[in-house]
């Protein structure tokens, strides 16, 4: 019953680096906040950002084979997102997955699920995101899809869609609308920059934002 | 319905820094063991303790209007201590809300909730305790209060309690208790640097506490 | 009704040093998958692999008295491991009795409970597993037993038996398949370092165990 | 920024209707285990079994609003699937929405947050799964969508999809599949008659199946 | 260290009862969204209302001792508040203790760690709400207090406040303002009884509460 | 790799049935506070008592195949014990299972995992005591064993253990031990009993513990 889509759209290189450079807060803030996984999805690495497009997996429970399957459609840049059909917590993928990951030009992970050796992944700057760490090894048994539609964390990632990662966290772009998110993107982070400079020089939110009358409208009392 | 109380005491400043010196553990053994929040508080950095006086927030969930009142409140050396009415892992503050902070001498907050921007605020020396890690937004609708009682943690604070947070969690003490507290750490601290010494050349706390009656007459038995 | 077991059999320290190189995830696979704690044991320090025979600990909940009699009874390169009698958060250990654990030679730890003075432990390189971190300290009044079978974590430690724990969890093996384990480990990393080499130099998973076969009879299609 | 599709397709009543029949175990397996809603999403009745047309809603964090405007497109029959942007616990519904939407002929709720007033839902007969019980009340200031594409406890829910729920959990039948999905459940319910008289009489799963050349091969060893 | 007081103020008992009618939901609207106890506080009985004066304990975790002490300072219509100083779901109360507190008047415990006897305590009316439910019994070895201000399941709880607890969890209503807050609770009361009557009669939320306006003013859009 | 044990020693029937009758919270007293499984553990149906033999069952994570193997095991009394090799909430056991059980005259569950079909099996009066609610199916792909030592929710169960379980949870009797355990709860019932009679005319536990002597040496102090 599984399927592998061979050929997925990707968004074009430089706009994924540089949705990757604003960072998960910024980008998810420019899409109307959606796409965000939710917060067990933690990184295994700290003060990394990344961002890549989504090849996507979709595996039974404690089942990897289809990890070896994806890696066959990888490009330079991608990021594997796993989405097991039903909760799972354990070791999907570990150092030897991730070299062979690496020797087609993928240097990151999103999964729904654990993942092991990650001591080795570190030193191996290949960065991962799961929501479980474990030792405990998968079988392969069960054929699930590749490149389909997932809901991973709470979010649905189609094949093909701008993943930003980070220390904050996981947010997915739809692939048409990455150039529009981004140019969001890059008005919100000047707009931003310069409200920096104003708050670091000692200005107040409450005056910048001109927030004093409505907070004093809603009833808001000094004492 | 919010109140800003805009006068508080704080405890003195070389007392609250020998608090933040003598650590959480130290501190809450040295109060009785009360004051302890949940051990689901955890810092966003490693290695790193501090101390200061509370400038509690009290927020809806969801709403992170209040710290722009509570930040122009801050003096040298406060910590913000957030709690929602009601549980909430949004992401309430970030890289720009700190820049805010730290132009007036606060460098540290406590919330009951989630932080973003996470890498930005290691990278810029500003201190977290939090119970969620999340680059959701919040919206700035319902006014809360600053420098009222909260709850936090499962922990009552009230404003200008002393706050220690270390790598073990966060110990609330109250401002009035500060000094007896500390006197009580002082004299835990000179005993434990004795202990220390006798444990290291290999004394046995058997021995040192005298415990090897007790423990017979309890009924323990060597095999 | 606590009893102290003196005399515990050992396995042989080379061996136990290198199931401590193979890793968590290799010798639980070289174990037929069993053993492994559950994955809410983690390391509080990182990058950091140990093996060590178990001393065991059955403590009360919130009551760390038996770990002064577990001390006792520590040789060098032994690992501490403690179970409580009913699940229980507290912070049973910190760097008072590391420092004691250290002066009899051992030099780690692990607690399916709470730890204290965690940057204390780094700092003097002492290692723990736990399930918790707390400064919540414990009370000295109920007998329990060392050196006794524990269930830690969800798994079951037999004194004697050696632990191996890295930042992937912990995972422990019965003293008597120690040899056999090793052999099987030893087997599975050299044939790992073959597959890493090839998965290194492009070859997929597909190709190197021959799945494309059986992926096609189990229903996988291509589009 | 939201919208209020109006028009949706609905599968027929009758069908609806054996698919609520058959359960939720059932219909998960009849169509190939996908659309199970994670495990946390509970009733808060017992011994109820229920199917309806899914009209989505897409809310705020803590905001109800929508539920309001949700009712107003509501048809004999239906179902309500509440998704909030982030997670939230807070109770977005009670007796008095219950009773506005049972007065347009719908009489359940499928909640990826809290409800209250749970004991007048029951006595109302009003059916509720939900991710949580709360009485925290909700606020009414953002705009969300109504008949949109959700994720709602980590499933994909179109407006229209057959929602099928009871003591086991929720499963989504997308609209389109519900006549084939009904048809296999059948089949599988008609074997699953067969089936039971055989094990009622005493007959073995390993006898009926064929089990026991499989598990030999397998290694499996009686002693 | 302990201390019982044993002398605290209650409410009038008329004014309880109707605060217990008006329930958790009302109750905790009416006195601006306050007092709520954390959602994980369950009943273990299904369709009770109940309202009482708080009798408070503070225990140690794991210590049921000053249940006994609490006992002797009941009167006909308390309620118990047990909360223990560190996180415990230990079995703190059984069916003994419930006979011993329903011979002085008192039919109910709230309690933030584990009761047992569950069956026995349904059985003979004894009303609990508890965040555990557990056989573990527990020691009797260090003093508490009763009838000091607690923090339980998130809220703050003085000795003689009126506590409101239904199937949707538990309200704290401070002595000194349950006057008030039953006048804001009937009116809510008498306004929702009018509401009911119109939405049940099919009027919408949107026109009873006169929304459209605003919900097209934010953007509201319909397809 | 697995194994089936085919003949397992069981405790006599009437006292399994003694000890069913004593309840959970009272032989877990009984044998030392021991052999208690996690607060994880609950009962899909309410207000029942039950102990059984333990025929246990060792699977992998999503494999319920050997719940087949088990069956053939069972004898008039039995009780399921089941433990996933790795944590998983996925639905192994459901009514065609429980009906092939009850044929062979076991009517009880314990599993460390997840059940479906609830309704259908409180209907049929087949008990249940489980760690999840889910409609996941499961594979039949892994070999486990039936009648080996597991741990089940944190509790050892050997073959042949007497298993109670009511609405506090489940205990592991060793059977070895029954009578000696049955034998010490009888006394405790007994003298429960004349404690229940005490409390219940209005005695104080403070009077028939002799307590207060103890509390005042403790410093308890009242106001």
């Amino acid at each position: 019953m599984g399927i592998v889509r061979q050929h997925i759209d990707r968004a074009p290189k430089d706009l994924i680096a540089r949705l990757g450079a604003a960072g998960v807060a910024t980008v998810h803030e420019s899409q109307g906040r959606t796409g965000l996984m939710g917060a067990q999805m933690r990184p295994i690495q700290q003060d990394v950002s990344f961002a890549g497009s989504a090849v996507t997996i979709s595996a039974a429970p404690g089942d990897n084979w289809m990890l070896h399957v994806a890696i066959e459609q990888l490009q330079e840049g991608d990021i594997m997102v796993l989405a097991p059909t039903s909760p799972c917590d354990m070791g999907y993928f570990g150092d030897l997955l991730a070299t062979s990951a690496m020797a087609r030009g993928c240097r990151a992970l999103v999964i729904d699920a654990g993942v092991r050796d990650t001591r080795d992944l570190r030193a191996m700057g290949f960065y991962v995101w799961s929501t479980a760490i474990s030792a405990q090894g998968c079988i392969k048994e069960t054929v699930g899809s590749v490149n389909v539609p997932v809901v991973c964390a709470g979010a649905v990632v189609n094949p093909g869609d701008v993943i930003v990662a980070d220390d904050d966290g996981v947010c997915v772009v739809p692939r048409a609308n990455a150039e529009t998110v981004m140019t969001a993107a890059q008005k919100r982070l000047d707009a931003e920059e310069a409200k920096r400079q104003r708050f670091a020089s000692g200005e107040l939110g409450l005056d910048i934002y001109d927030m004093r009358g409505r907070l004093a409208e809603k009833g808001l009392r000094y004492e």
